[in-house]
This record gives structure tokens, C-alpha cells and sequence, in this order.
């Protein structure tokens, strides 16, 4: 009986749990590997946590549309000297097989008097794909 | 037999074209009464489209929480004599009570030497309190 009852509570138990961390784990794995594909100037790398379809939104230039524009938009950032120190969720917000995701990022930018540290914030639309999350809608801006 | 099939071809089309178009045209009617109450000033009406707990992040400002600080920050823009010339949804993507919206918009800012057109884009987070949808979380950039 007390394993019946046990079976019982891991039923109903595992899978609102599941529901709840999954896409926020595999956002949170996702944006170390966005990170470090970054940081390493992996254009490819970086294009190919997005969809295929995906969109990038950014500020003070037109829409990017397509995994390979933005690969060759990332790349710009990468060849321009700009890394990563930070990138991460504050909130994940999912239901299915879309989730928002809400952000913080610091950006170290060369500059004619050394560095700049630009702190900013995004939003993206994750899509799965089979069990695959990408990033599908991303924007930003900085403060 | 005639009408049987009709009711069976309403019967399956009806619950699909609901569930397709219902969110686009929540989001489209509100957006509608974001303009309005936007360039008639008003920031009471304007917040309420707003979740009790919607979070804006403003470009070139600190994170916005709650819909009485959400108010305050709209009016002092309202009042600085900004108009909407546009805004809009350019694609809805919803699961459930949550959706996501991509969206651009035209902005009139009075400046020293005239009015200023900024353009703009967005995403919103959705979502469906009851029967109405709100805004919950908010970005923009400008081009």
C-alpha cells in the first residue's frame, strides 16, 4: 500500500514539475551555449540556436529575418570586438511549445577610450522543435 | 442529410477560426484603445490595459513594475506631448491565456526645432485575464 501510494504521489507529482522546469532549464542551457559561442566569435555556432524562421529586432537598425542574416549580424558584433559578460533569464513564461523569455544582459563594447560596459534587457519567443528549444523572436534595448 | 453535413462542417471549422483569430482580434481592438488613450492623455485608462504586475522595459531607463509606476511613466511621456501616429501587431503567436506579439509603431516627439518621427518596434506578452487580454510584459527599441 505505502508503495501504491508512493507510485500514486510520483503520478501526479513528476509531471507538473516537469511541465513547469523543462523549457526553463533548456532556455538557461541554450544562453550559456549563445555565450559562449559568442565570446568565441562562432557565428555559425550562434545562428543555429535560432530557427530557421527566426527574427532578430534590433535597436537603431532594420529587422533581421532568417538564420543567415543573422549569422552575418552577429558576426559584425563578434568581428567588432564585443563580448558577453552576462546573458540570462529573469522569467520564463511558458504554455506548450512556445515560451517568453525575459532578460538581462551586460555587453563589454570597444570604444576609442577603452571598453564600455552596456547593461540591456531583451524579450524573446523560444519556439521547440521536437525537443530542441531555439530562439525564434528575439529584441533588445539598453539602458 | 444536406443540413447534417452543414452542421458538421460548422462543427469542425467554427472551433479552429475561434481559436486562430480570437487573441489577433483582442490584440488588434486593444491596441486600437492603446492609441486613444495614449493621445487623449489619458494614463488612468491607458494602465489598465495593463496586468496588475506588467513590467515595461523602456530603452535608455530602468525596468517598470507594476501598473501604478506603469501610469506614471506613460504620462510623463503623454505629457513631454508624444503622440501615436501608429501602432501595431505585425504577428500574434499565442498558446492558451499566454501570447506573444511583435509590433511596430510611429511616435511624434515635439523637439526644439519641430516634431519628431521615431519608429519603432516591439514585443508584448499577453495575457488573458477572464474573457480580457492585458499586456503583461513590454519592450521596444527604435531604429
Amino acid at each position: 500500500m505505502k508503495i501504491l501510494v508512493s507510485i500514486f504521489a510520483l503520478g501526479i507529482l513528476l509531471p507538473a514539475t516537469l511541465v513547469a522546469s523543462e523549457p526553463r532549464a533548456h532556455i538557461d542551457d541554450i544562453s550559456v551555449e549563445f555565450v559562449t559561442a559568442f565570446n568565441t566569435g562562432d557565428g555559425a555556432a550562434l545562428a543555429r540556436l535560432y530557427s530557421e524562421d527566426a527574427t532578430l529586432f534590433p535597436p537603431g537598425a532594420e529587422r533581421v529575418d532568417g538564420r543567415s542574416a543573422i549569422q552575418k549580424f552577429w558576426q559584425g558584433a563578434m568581428d567588432a570586438g564585443m563580448k558577453l559578460d552576462e546573458l540570462g533569464a529573469t522569467e520564463v513564461i511558458s504554455r506548450g511549445d512556445i515560451a517568453g523569455e525575459m532578460g538581462r544582459f551586460v555587453l563589454s563594447v570597444p570604444g576609442d577610450s577603452g571598453v564600455n560596459k552596456v547593461i540591456g534587457e531583451y524579450i524573446v519567443i523560444w519556439k521547440r522543435d521536437g525537443h530542441t528549444w531555439q530562439l525564434h523572436r528575439d529584441i533588445w534595448n539598453t539602458k
